[in-house]
């Protein structure tokens, strides 16, 4: 029920998948709104946690939401992961009190794949569940955003870095400066501090931050992306010449796009609850549900969960 | 003798900018090392503090390196402003050090322009002075972020926003919420919070944060224009037809190309010391160093430092 375009493109992206993937689909949300399901079993949710609730007070409020009783669902088996285009906060409220957290780890972090071109996309992880953060937390971000990339991406020893303001070690916050001293002594790939600049660049696998830079880095790229992709369109749509020389270029753009689309990347993911949670960006089209699932599908296939719990313990 | 294209470029930038704007530029710098300075005086400094030096411990021991000496001509005032396109730390070390701090003001910050198409910059404040930050550093930030805003680009009740993850007042990180409630509570324009994604747009004048995450965030920035100014330049050069189809879209783009070129802002300015100290980026070229100068010349006739000193004491 969540999502600029629910019920309607989320439902269509369900029955999609299940005949693309063969996976068994299972929707959840208000059976007296959801178009026809194309026969997907629907586990009743009276109510929904809006774009505009507070995501906690929503969650504890609203025990029959559809993003409750997903939540619900992954902890009672019934289903093996949630895929959520709804309220980001409520999805991570939801995951964290029903399915609960991993042995272990205090803090699930949301883990968000940046596209590179020509290369796997940059996990960035925490892309902003937690606010404030402590050094340890920000070790383990490291090792479940490893797993995860190695998990996603077939990634044998993903390069870790840390999110800084400069290349050296002494170069940072407090935080930082701490815990790359953590990272230092792990026994991951570490390869340093990375800058804003390389989070769409091939520097590192791994990028981890606390959840407020990580935020905020996510969405400075957006509204520079959006920014951009403007003025290339307002240049084209100047006159009929420019117009002509754009039918030109925009093949030659359309690969580009097509990384770039968030619709392609399959959402975020929470890492560190018992189950596979995936958060996709609330426009999600169809095409965006049946990647989500495709990469809900793969990740419990390769037994996401157990290699996160077993990488904390380590 | 600070840059990528020093002496040369900083040399040529200041002869072009004495003619163009009558103002009585000042070299700094090895007389042995400079080309022909036009006629422009030289105050003589043997050493430099290069990029890859330690800022703080550069100036410390470089006691006549041409950033050191610069901070004191102005100190001792031979000069108005010093502007600098070396080694960031170092001056802002060595404006520190030598200027030394306004009354009132535990913590300068660096105050960078991020162009908005159609409208005057966003001033974003700290870009990387201060990793770790206090409430009351940001709310000292805005206050002269404002009257940065108001005497650089005539804004006359600058609208004052706080870099979050969210709008609500009740979002973001621990320092982030106290600053919101000095801010709301401060006479400033204050207009909440805003998000990365609104950096580059005509949401605020005048965006507040701490040194971290400005920085990550400016740099976010530069990344993305930089992936998709790449993407544009690779799809243009593809073939000859795409080639023929740049060369009719270039034009159309090249307003847009002029104001995110940094040789036009003028460059990032350091308020909260005792006199101008203007710091332009790395790779400053001759016209770079002029818009820098120009930026100087106006900011001393309009009085910035005794205006940003009234705006502290406020």
């Amino acid at each position: 029920m969540g999502g600029d375009k629910a019920p309607d493109e989320i439902v269509a992206g369900a029955i999609q998948a299940a005949k693309e993937l063969g996976a068994p689909v299972v929707l959840v949300g208000d059976p007296d709104r959801l178009p026809d399901t194309g026969g997907l079993d629907v586990i009743a949710a009276s109510e929904v946690v809006g774009m505009a609730d507070d995501p906690a007070a929503g969650v504890r409020r609203k025990k029959d939401s559809s993003i409750v009783r997903a939540a619900e669902a992954v902890r009672d088996g019934r289903a093996s992961a949630m895929v959520s285009a709804g309220n980001t906060g409520a999805a991570m409220a939801a995951a964290l009190l029903r399915m609960g957290r991993l042995s272990g780890v205090p803090r699930p972090a949301i883990a968000t794949p940046i596209p590179v071109p020509g290369s796997s996309p940059t996990v960035l992880l925490d892309a902003g569940a937690n606010a404030d953060c402590e050094p340890g937390w920000l070790l383990q971000f490291a090792q479940m955003g490893a797993t995860f990339a190695t998990a996603r991406y077939g990634i044998g020893r993903p390069r870790v870095a840390l999110l800084s303001i400069g290349e050296e070690a002494t170069k940072g916050n407090a935080l930082v400066k701490e815990a790359h001293a953590l990272l230092a002594a792990s026994g991951l790939n570490f390869i340093g501090n990375v800058e804003g600049r390389d989070l769409m660049s091939d520097a590192a696998d791994v990028v981890v931050t606390d959840g407020f830079t990580g935020n905020v880095a996510l969405k400075s790229l957006e509204g520079a992306l959006r920014f951009l992709v403007g003025a290339v369109i307002g240049a084209i749509g100047t006159s009929d010449e420019t117009r002509k020389a754009g039918d030109v270029l925009l093949p030659a753009l359309a690969p580009m796009a097509e990384q770039l689309d968030p619709d392609a990347t399959g959402g975020a993911m929470l890492l560190g609850v018992k189950g596979v949670c995936i958060i996709s960006h609330g426009s999600s089209s169809a095409r965006a549900v049946v990647n989500a699932i495709r990469v809900a599908s793969e990740m419990v296939d390769g037994e996401l969960v157990a290699r996160l719990s077993e990488a904390v313990r380590a």
